[in-house]
């Protein structure tokens, strides 16, 4: 798609530190890190979110994104990441172009993603919750 | 597994607000949701992590978390979601039993993701990045 630097960097019109790539996705290093050797994980077709991609490729993207997973924990040696993706501008999403984040994870490197979500859990009623459930069933 | 929850869940030998089953995989309510609609994604069998879990399964769960996410969209009227996944302690996992999180978003649902992750990025040298894709190349 014209004007999405996602398209372009897998098009090599923009640069990126691509460290993997394959018929379908390519992973490259986030140029605004939360943690050391934070990658971004895309397919090279355009697809804006989880609402509209297409699903064999979202297998393809997870599988690679697990293959990095674990390629990251040797290299670097970390003891965990969290894989993020946000769709929609309201969910954090900044390029429209659907992507997993795989954030690197180590003790002590203070990213507090814990905290922060402890910080935000709300209090819900069971019947609510009940009611929750009926309604999205399909 | 012996004594973990999801398993117990996927069991029915404790209650959970489950909305979605087939198979392989079940998505139920988070009874501490981050959101309204707050949803965990499981495999029936028991994997820890991103770092043993099977692939075949692994594409299963995010098939059925675009579903969810999709069926989310449209009953609740959200305008879009975060998928999260934590592999490892040090990552925020809490239950050692792989999972994805869906998280409902709406304008105004103060849950500031987006605000806590420009708190954590940080500054990184281009040859720094540069080394690092090296080194992660396979």
């Amino acid at each position: 798609m014209q004007d999405c630097i996602f398209c372009k960097i897998v098009k090599k019109e923009l640069p990126a530190f691509i460290f993997y790539e394959d018929e379908f996705v390519i992973g490259f290093l986030d140029i605004n890190p939360l943690t050391e050797g934070h990658t971004l994980v895309v397919p090279k077709a355009h697809y804006e979110s989880i609402f509209d991609i297409d699903e064999e490729a979202l297998q393809k993207i997870i599988s690679v994104s697990q293959k990095i997973s674990k390629r990251i924990k040797e290299a670097l040696r970390v003891e965990g990441v969290n894989l993020i993706n946000a769709s929609g501008v309201v969910a954090g999403q900044s390029v429209p172009h659907f992507h997993f984040h795989i954030i690197p994870r180590k003790a002590g490197d203070e990213i507090n993603l814990a905290s922060w979500w402890r910080s935000k859990v709300k209090e819900v009623d069971k019947e609510k919750l009940k009611e929750l459930a009926e309604k999205l069933k399909t």
